[in-house]
């Protein structure tokens, strides 16, 4: 069912000291920042072959990566995504199976404008999952 | 510098737990559990289109993955690893620019049998990085 990896997010307090990181340092292609206040948040894409980085900084006073950092001040891997040709189908199928979507358990628009939703860690071994509908 | 995303690394408590919500749940394509003792830990490869997550439990009384499980009993995500062309290269232009390499600073054989490193989580903003020496 699940497709390709879309992405690995990864939280980072500063978001201009990890783009001169993996810019500079790792020499990966890097976006410039982009503000996504409805999701609150600023992400920055890093572009590999054959999938991406994000990363992530809080925006806003009630950002919903805030608690993370709280949690994980220096940041971290905060959820892995992977791609489905149907979400519907998709949750039906892990709601099925006991797993819970977190949130209204209904498709949001996701950082990319795309139709995504994501499952409780507690259901995936401790691991934030985000699956993103992708039409191929 | 850094290529292809090679694997986000997963570590779990119970594999064959983590097997079923991959293969069953999620539908993905999962290899035999491996044993690598000479690395503490057992593997199983969750093959994706363009990339691929590693399920790691540990194997033995001192697994390098303990500690994080001691931490993370339900499990989480581990590390990213990174394809570099030439790891001695990449270790050099790093350890210039300031950032630190786990152990002896010098390439290890790793679970694919190929060089591979790690750099320090404080340098890469709380993230564990591994860099695998791979030829194209």
């Amino acid at each position: 069912m699940i497709g390709r990896l879309n992405h690995v997010a990864i939280v980072v307090p500063d978001l201009d000291a990890a783009v001169r990181t993996y810019r500079d340092g790792l020499g990966a292609a890097v976006s410039p920042p982009e503000d996504l206040p409805e999701h609150g948040v600023t992400v920055v894409f890093v572009t590999l072959p054959n999938s991406k980085v994000e990363l992530v900084a809080p925006l806003g006073e009630t950002s919903p990566v805030a608690s993370f950092l709280d949690r994980n001040p220096a940041g971290g891997m905060h959820h892995i995504c992977f791609e489905v040709a149907d979400l519907g189908a998709a949750r039906d199928r892990l709601v099925a199976e006991g797993m819970r979507v977190l949130g209204s358990g209904e498709p949001k628009l996701g950082a990319h404008g795309l139709p995504v939703l994501f499952l409780h860690p507690k259901d995936l071994h401790g691991t934030l999952v985000e699956l993103e509908e992708v039409a191929r």
